[in-house]
């Protein structure tokens, strides 16, 4: 990913922590291609009547992540009320998705990954939020 | 759009007000089509170095209302609390547009059009939040 | 949709017919909204495990859709290369997932409809690539 | 990223090969996220008049790449002529957007990372399209 050296070359000088928000985003677009995976490979399982829940949270989580990474990326002229409210938006979506997914980590190996992208997620988009 | 028609459809019957649901969801959806639209409207004005928050406001709100779209679409094991963030989210990037494209209105047909279009999804917004 | 009002706003002339180009634009946004109705649907439904190629065919067919709803939007400088395989690649999605959706449409009303919104959005998609 | 690690995970075995799959994914989630930053540096620069082509191809180039993504991340059921289409179109954004960031690689270093990191995805797009 050229992430952090995308955001070196905007002319501005970032107002937030450069290497917590190229983490997050990062973070973000890793969340939402595991969240969609994991959907994806429920929707496979012979017992896919029991992963109802799991595949609506995934679903729900890659959108979210999705447009979170979207709107970390820029770094002009935003507004710093919208930032704070869609990386809340994403830690709830994070959260969500893990606690589903946690409950089938035992036996199905792509739910133990999403749940644990899914963390990793929730807290780098916390430590964003703490430094706005 | 058929979204009242597929939310009648859906084998569990809604927890929140079918009317309320369909018209907030076809808001999301009008309203990132018309900040796509406005984005690209300014991006074409000869005076395009002014409308630069603008252009960054609508690219937001386009993202926010479609991920809000898909979000308030599912009925399937949702979880409020996600709802909730989300429509919390979509609301303040239709507040943050709106107030961009609405410096705008007198000589950008577009961005008049678009401020309109982003007070009308922030309404219909607050209404299935308050109805959570 | 406040689609054709800003089709009409925009500061270049459209190269497009503007009716034909409103048209499939609203179409692609009614197909995305329907087709993620539509998996979100077959996922409640007591047989979800017959449901499978539906749900993977509409979650395809919704992105698709999604994407080119935001290409067609745009009029400023683009490359009519990418507008035809852009529409191609829908025109193909709708294909694929109207069959799909089709195989359901005696016993699932959620897939009659979404066969029927599919079959809509291909032909708005074909009228636009005859005209370019 | 987790690419290949959920990839391995999915319970059908890949039709295609897992390598390149993976390589075409991530190229793409890397790409959406560039042309993303792109567009977002082009807006904050001073000669931004001239970089109108350059911002509206970065745009599409996201949105294609993004469904790109989401597409060959699945492994359900899938149709093989879809993913065909969708190759197709995410070759085509690729090399228009690297055509317009290229013109601009000497004065931006955003636009020469950007045409790079398109030319690397087209290349992992036409990999997993020649597997088909």
């Amino acid at each position: 990913m050229s992430t952090a050296a995308m955001l070196d070359t905007h002319p501005s000088s970032a107002t937030l922590d450069r290497d917590a928000l190229a983490r997050a985003i990062d973070a973000c677009l890793a969340c939402s291609q595991t969240c969609t995976a994991c959907a994806d490979a429920c929707l496979a399982e012979p017992d896919v009547s029991e992963m109802v829940r799991c595949i609506r949270d995934d679903l729900d989580c890659a959108d979210v992540c999705q447009a979170t990474a979207r709107i970390l990326t820029r770094q002009t002229a935003g507004d710093p009320h919208l930032t704070r409210a869609v990386l809340e938006a994403c830690i709830q979506a994070c959260s969500t998705c893990a606690a589903s997914c946690g409950e089938h980590r035992e036996h199905h190996e792509h739910c133990r990954i999403c749940a644990d992208v899914c963390e990793a997620c929730g807290q780098a988009c916390r430590a964003v939020l703490h430094g706005l």
